[in-house]
């Protein structure tokens, strides 16, 4: 008695792990004539992998324009046999073989890190647990470094970062974020803010520290936003809270710029739970309204 | 009895602590048709001080093109009645006013991070005692960081940080560096070399310390060429330390490429001692041939 072996047509699943500089990409979802993070990365798979078609990627966190990320994991399914194929003659194994030949062929604002053949049941936008994101912010010529302009929010304002330390602290919780997100009938906009939190970091750059299970769409620039004035000591430490409290995009709440953002993270749970997860996270998220199931969330950022 | 008024034509000098991302600069050193850190300083200086002769600007140490600065020092002579003019209407003290307005006109990849009176006797170039710069290698497709890419260079091949470490180290102390130098007629090639040592950091880069009293002409990038090959497996650990020894520029010695140098620090004395180490830098460097002092000693990397 033999294992049935996978016919050649049969699909795998291929985890990627990647980071991208999103200052000159128009955010991540592919579109027909700006230049996307889907759009490249679709572009040197099918490249690599010698695809007929267009190789589909799904994304844990679509991030939008001008924004950056180290952590962002995708997934794609292949054909097995061309995953087989891709050593060619070198020994070495698939996913090492992927990411040195994507090497050649995407552009220097785009690293895959690596590749790998995910665990079963696992899907990189509704296994993801939580997503944690940083914001950098620079508040004073002293600090500002010239080499991390691009990933570093120029802010000209000195700000007090123990107040907006605990002013964003106050929002962690299971809360109704609709204050901080671009409303989408049938979406909920019910989050569970994991970390928000701030330091200086030894080069005297602010970072706030954004974790949660999901993000609605411009969430963390609205969060940080919301907690900048309080930091120019414009608004009292309570005013964010407020803000989430009042349940309504608020007035005078400013989204920061794209380019401090980065998606540093996303976590999954252990093999065993992700199939299992999943479905789950297809089920909770599920529209009221007549949204398909799986656009019914963002996880934009 | 009242002091003395320094007259609407005295001179006083500055000290400007700056950083600049060198990508798009052809080094430091002003070049007629060329775009260069110093070319873009002057102009800066001279629109914000509306000075009638461009601003002559001395500077720590003369990086080559596509090396950044994080520690960069230098200095200008302005006239006492402009800098006490420079906050106008604001309370600001002059350094930061000047750092302000510098901000206005500079472009972005030149940041003035501090300007202010130098103490007596303080001379950017020859009152420092110690340069230290920083090199970036990133030696797998696991940690290169696209956000960085401008600052760190990427290698396709893995490197033993202890191994490189140890040759490093064996390199440090007051040494003949001629064959780390491109030769100049005159000019001494022994130096002080403080400190060369190797860690991953917590992103995965492999960061070399290099710390010396001065620097000759891209002898940085050459040290660090001569243990990459060590890192590599490629020399045994005794080859950078052979190659000083030979004290001549060594074949098969690859001169790293700038862009993953920074130059982070420059170290000056105690005011005490300022003047008095201008005179005695001076006076040691002084060539044995007829090249005039002050061009006697380039402190490049």
């Amino acid at each position: 008695m033999s294992e049935p072996k996978p016919s050649d047509t049969a699909l795998i699943r291929v985890r990627l792990d990647l980071a991208y500089d999103g200052t000159d990409f128009s955010g991540w979802a592919a579109q027909p004539t700006l230049r996307t993070v889907q759009g490249e990365l679709t572009t040197g798979l099918s490249t690599v992998l010698r695809s007929p078609e267009p190789v589909r990627v799904t994304v844990a966190g679509r991030t939008d324009a001008g924004v950056h990320a180290r952590g962002q994991v995708a997934h794609v399914d292949l054909d097995a046999a061309a995953w087989a194929a891709l050593p060619g003659r070198s020994d070495r194994e698939p996913g090492r073989a992927l990411v040195s030949r994507l090497v050649g062929v995407l552009p220097h604002d785009i690293v895959v890190r690596r590749a790998e053949l995910a665990s079963p049941g696992f899907d990189a936008r509704f296994s993801a647990v939580e997503r944690r994101y940083l914001y950098r912010l620079a508040d004073a010529d002293a600090v500002r470094d010239p080499l991390r302009r691009h990933e570093t929010v120029w802010w000209r304002r000195p700000l007090d970062v123990e107040a907006m330390d605990e002013a964003s602290r106050a929002l962690v919780g299971l809360r109704d974020f609709a204050a901080f997100c671009k409303q989408r009938e049938g979406a909920t906009t019910v989050r569970t803010l994991l970390d928000f939190s701030w330091t200086r970091g030894p080069d005297g750059v602010l970072e706030a520290t954004v974790r949660a299970d999901a993000f609605c769409h411009s969430m963390v620039r609205s969060l940080v936003g919301s907690v900048v004035p309080v930091g120019e000591g414009r608004r009292d430490r309570d005013w964010p809270r407020r803000l989430q409290e009042g349940a309504q995009r608020g007035s005078g709440l400013h989204v920061m710029p794209p380019h401090g953002l980065s998606l540093e993270e996303v976590v999954y749970p252990d093999d065993a739970e992700l199939a299992n997860r999943a479905v789950m996270t297809r089920a909770r998220r599920a529209p009221v309204t007549t949204a398909a199931p799986a656009e019914a969330e963002r996880t934009e950022a």
